[in-house]
């Protein structure tokens, strides 16, 4: 083998996505605290004529990688910095992360990102776009933890990452920035208040209304209402769950399905969920300490996010209850509660390894039950269910969605919770945020029901730019967002071109040409060489690829004299088989037509 | 451009499923009327020491393709031929068809293959697998016309379709088979009665219990009763919905909320629906009708069904109720209703096509109301939920299951309903079909609440074989069945490999070096040319691909001088390059190297 180390090209890839990263720190910060907010006379409210300007980069008509500049003259705040996820037009990409080339000419102007909760959606592009942003980010002590986390898996510096108390108020410019607690399904969750020069604006991203939160944090529905007494101009709203009628039901009521399935259960209890969801892990710790279990954590996520949570002291584990993956098989079965992430049938995930046999410490058997404490997102619902199937094989008892209602509850608000929000907070204009289009209409009906004029409801795409003014707000031009891709090391290296290739090759396969001519002659030296992958058993259709021979030999026979035209020659080749291949099977693969001298 | 007629292989693809075809027809067949049934003298019950093997080649673990294999002595009969649609792991391809090879030598045993109802997943294999097997096909009237269709598409010959009267019984060998009628979502769904030698078997593939069906056809329980006060030895019976509780709703439900949004509507009314729910299209027949509205058909599948039906009998339409869809323009669209093809998303089909603007006679516009009147399968999640967002942003109002619950009620028997056929019935052995394996599962727990042992209930996989004798039944032997994928024109000509190889170059490109040989010295004439597909912009990587071709330089350079190893050199070109591109990228592309000879 040869030393491929020898060779050193600059570090690959580069990224595509604008800013030189490490520029000075420029952004004027001043903390100052609670108190700050009742004192008016500090806030500029009437000393400017301007307007205000909201971009939502991701998260309007798109459930996730959440992104959303404020701009207000020579001050920009970003709120949220999330990724998506890749659907079935993205093969082989890894994440997908929000495209801030809107901000390529405005780096000097960036206060500062706000971050309201620690899910992916919200937190998983900082590690890819801070280092080009490189500003201070401020959030909830639990919210920067994994935050903390993320930049230490990608070498990144963490001395930006500002962690603020509830009560908390930053001045970032011409923003005054204060939060107030929310309950979603993950602890430290804030709304965001922003006062401004043009008036109150409210950033509510994921929430529901919860009265018996698991780790007290209810939604701060009085801090909320003495802003809507000021008056709100603008609250941006979570409306995911907009379609659900009534309450979306509280979090506690899972400990007592955990119970029960732990009563049930002669062999292991192994339960699944979403590895960030902290007041669910709580409660099977909680389920595990009475039952007098021990708890096993499996999975990479669940690991880390259970030791940031428990560090922090948002997660309640008596010293003793928690042992090593090492130590499962030196207790019994039925003294063991083990968590394990891979909920939503994520093949690498230490659950699919399980059900396997390709564990290296849970094997599971006929007496384990396996509970899956989380819905699937429409796209891993194929996933979830092949995983499902294959631990029923293994003859496990496996509890999910689909058999019973008590197995999760949602972390977003349903319609009547978000009346409730929008009572409260009596809004002039309303953004509904954080849901696909369909969401935003849906919400906009709910809203015209309360009283609301449909041109009080925007309902943006990304994208588009939304001018906001004293008692007028308006979508006001539009700036380009495409999908940045990260797949592997490379961020931004796979653009459209590269996934129609993928994609194509995918479903009809990839036929290589390689014609040899002869420099004198211009005509072929030897039979052209056809080599398929992804097409056809190349064995069962020999036929078919010696038909194929044949065409690019006549069209080398057929050509004029003279010298050839390579890439002439190249567009006939695959022009020509193109039309063969699809007139015998109905397929197109791709061509790749190669032309060597000899 | 070279003329391609010219070249005429053998007709491509070459069917590798076994059999010649069109062999001589030698099966008996006689057909008998009701009346026989209760003639127990004329069948050989207690005649036979032998045993009836069973042995499902799709449907058990897997909620497609159905084929049931019925053997006794010298005798076969099928119950079902269907299809299964590709999940991800299958790029490309469009359909999987049951593997028949077990099949192969027993040729000449099969009497005839019977169809409990004309869904895609119990009658689309046949146009595929009729040909080698050629035996004929017994079903219901509208049943048979489904697969009159597909037959005339295929250009097969249709004299074999038998169609029956639901008191009707034919005599195929050792087997006595009659009927009874079930509700389903499709008419003229039927249970099928098994007189065997071994003892009676009922096979109930997808039904529920509807009192007030739209068309009259209620599961005939009575008839179910009789045979099971005659002793039921075995029965087959649809587990897909034993996790809901209670019941189905029926499907007369269904007409109130169509008549509800025609109200609601000032423009068009588009509904979309499975085509073949024949009696969910008569409800909406009769809105248009009660409304004064126009009905139009649009999308293929659609219209052939509904002509199908109309001219069999099975939907009621008064005449001057239905126009062209050239007509649709020349009424306005408060007088129209728009029955379309598309309810899962189908990129192709006609409503997707309409909401991108690419329908040649429908145009969607801000008023018109769009009903989905279909829960999508899992694997069509994503592409409804996108088609919804799509036809939102059009403004249309958009109707769906996530919103409200009365679009669409289920086909199949909830668990209340499975436990009244099992109480009717009363078989002593039971085989949950046409679910997934956690459905199976799910099924034999509610029958052991019912009194049965784990043993009577049978939880077999494809191709296992059950062998029935009287009064025990157990799975003895496995025979291998594999997907049959059909892609394009192809049957059978793309495997596991070609798919693997899809599924590589679609997650992570595809790499071709060529590397041109001087004759004489073993060593490269020029420089390799490395291209690349699917992996990188080869503009924005060029040193990767530099120093790529460094390594294979290298290889040459570094190898032991004498004659050149072409398989071991392709072999270290490709492991090299793997290892460099997956250190520099994560990526694993597919290398494909070439050596020519100069």
């Amino acid at each position: 083998m040869a030393n491929i180390r020898s060779f050193k090209p600059k570090k690959f890839p580069k990224l595509n996505i604008g800013f030189t990263p490490n520029r000075p720190q420029t952004t004027e910060i001043s903390m100052v605290n609670d108190k700050l907010f009742v004192n008016k006379q500090s806030l500029p409210f009437s000393s400017s004529k301007g307007v205000l300007r909201l971009t939502p980069l991701g998260g309007v008509g798109d459930v996730q990688k959440n992104m959303y500049v404020y701009e207000y003259g020579n001050d920009i705040v970003i709120v949220d910095c999330g990724v998506g996820f890749p659907d079935d037009a993205m093969p082989g990409v890894d994440l997908v992360i929000p495209d801030i080339s809107y901000l390529r000419d405005k780096k000097d102007k960036i206060r500062g990102i706000v971050i309201t909760h620690g899910h992916d959606d919200h937190i998983g592009g900082l590690p890819y776009l801070w280092p080009e942003l490189n500003v201070p980010i401020y959030s909830q002590k639990l919210t920067c933890g994994f935050i903390k986390g993320k930049f230490t898996e990608h070498n990144l510096p963490k001395d930006q990452i500002k962690a603020l108390n509830i009560n908390d108020t930053i001045k970032l410019g011409a923003f005054n920035i204060s939060f107030y607690q929310a309950a979603h399904s993950i602890p430290d969750s804030t709304g965001i208040i922003l006062q401004t020069p043009v008036g109150i604006i409210v950033h509510q991203a994921d929430f529901k209304i919860d009265w018996t939160p698991v780790n007290g944090q209810v939604t701060d529905v009085g801090k909320l209402a003495r802003f809507g007494e000021q008056g709100i101009l603008l609250m941006a709203i979570d409306c995911l769950r907009v379609e659900k009628q009534g309450y979306t039901l509280s979090e506690k009521s899972i400990e007592g399905t955990f119970a029960q399935v732990e009563r049930d259960t002669q062999g292991k209890v192994i339960i699944t969920m979403t590895s960030s969801n902290i007041t669910r892990i709580q409660q099977a710790v909680n389920v595990a300490s009475n039952s007098g279990r021990k708890l096993a954590l499996a999975g990479r996520s669940m690991e880390n996010n259970f030791q940031i949570a428990r560090d922090l002291g948002y997660l309640d584990v008596q010293s003793g209850l928690l042992i090593a993956q090492e130590e499962i098989k030196r207790f019994p079965d039925n003294k063991l509660i083990i968590l394990m992430a891979g909920a939503f049938g994520q093949p690498e995930s230490a659950l699919a390894r399980a059900a396997n046999y390709d564990h290296k410490f849970v094997q599971l058997k006929k007496k384990d039950a396996v509970v899956f404490s989380a819905d699937p997102i429409p796209s891993a619902e194929v996933d979830q269910g092949r995983l499902i199937d294959r631990l029923t094989t293994l003859g496990c008892k496996v509890y999910y969605s689909a058999m019973t209602s008590d197995l999760h509850v949602s972390g977003h608000a349903a319609s009547e919770e978000l009346k409730l929000m929008l009572g409260l907070a009596k809004p002039q204009y309303i953004l509904p945020i954080g849901g696909n289009y369909r969401h935003m209409r849906v919400f906009s009906e709910m809203a015209q029901g309360l009283g609301y004029k449909e041109d009080q409801i925007l309902l943006p795409v990304d994208g588009d730019m939304i001018d906001v003014g004293k008692n007028q707000t308006k979508i006001n031009g539009h700036v380009n967002v495409s999908n940045v891709y990260v797949d592997g090391l490379g961020v931004g290296d796979v653009g459209s071109i590269v996934l129609r290739d993928r994609q194509q090759m995918s479903e009809e396969g990839v036929v290589i040409v390689i014609a040899s001519i002869d420099q004198q002659t211009s005509q072929l030296a030897s039979d052209p060489d056809i080599i398929s992958r992804g097409f056809v058993f190349e064995k069962e259709s020999e036929e078919l690829i010696e038909a194929a021979k044949g065409i690019v030999k006549s069209l080398f026979r057929d050509r004029k004299d003279g010298k050839l035209d390579w890439r002439y020659m190249r567009h006939e080749i695959e022009e020509n088989l193109n039309k063969f291949f699809y007139q015998e099977t109905k397929r197109n693969p791709l061509i790749l037509p190669f032309i060597v001298e000899v």
